[in-house]
């Protein structure tokens, strides 16, 4: 799920933004026939902040099964979004909602908010990804674990 | 000149934080002594949103003398800072006040807030920059431009 600013409006945006916007929905609603399309063998996933790398369909999509599994509500509250050309830059929020085992919260149920940059870099000829690159406040997020 | 969200307090900050606002401080003073002290000649400024890479001390301080002549005030607004380790990650704006010669509007003022991400990756042990990499909002700052 994503959810924008009040004045943003989906017709109005560049094209490279409404790019994102598919990509996001099918990233946050864990669709991954749609993430597939989005995706080729030399796509970059990349944790900037993690320091943690991952190419191609196939391996991208294992990485995802594997960090959203069982999540129950995943959404990314967008605070400000441009674009330059096929470079789109998303500043927000990812809220995720899940089993905390993932998390050293084994049997519970987290609910965080971890404010972040994303930034995609589309081929617009085949409407695929080039490279999504994550900056993630994980200090923020180990906060909030803390307290649950 | 730096301004920072009223919550933060340099003391509290770790000190990647800490070194990333001194770093700034002298970024945004165009005080090219402590400039040349923070890079190495192994050290990158990437404009990522315009695709744009300069290595080494020497080049990027000649990008910035050039990038910023004449200009009157140079700040940054930070809105949220974070850091993973050495690598440390600031969402703000950053306002210009300047001659417009570079910016289309030779001969006139122009005043400029920019939305943007720096993310600054250190060598603790040394206290230099890796790599600069800025995420700039552009459209805005044309925008902005226009209607001076």
């Amino acid at each position: 799920m994503i959810s924008l600013p009040v004045k943003a409006n989906l017709g109005d945006m560049p094209a490279e933004q409404q790019l994102a916007m598919r990509y996001i929905k099918a990233y946050t609603d864990h669709d991954y026939s749609a993430l597939m399309r989005f995706y080729s063998r030399d796509s970059v996933f990349f944790d900037k902040t993690a320091g943690v790398q991952y190419k191609s369909n196939r391996h991208i999509i294992e990485f995802l099964k594997r960090a959203h599994e069982g999540v129950l509500e995943y959404r990314l509250n967008i605070e400000h979004m441009f674009n330059n050309g096929s470079l789109v830059v998303i500043i927000g929020s990812y809220r995720l909602r899940g089993p905390g085992d993932q998390y050293g919260k084994p049997g519970k149920i987290i609910d965080i908010a971890v404010p972040g940059v994303t930034t995609l870099k589309f081929d617009m000829n085949t409407q695929r990804i080039i490279e999504h690159m994550d900056l993630m406040d994980y200090q923020t997020m180990s906060d909030q674990l803390e307290s649950q």
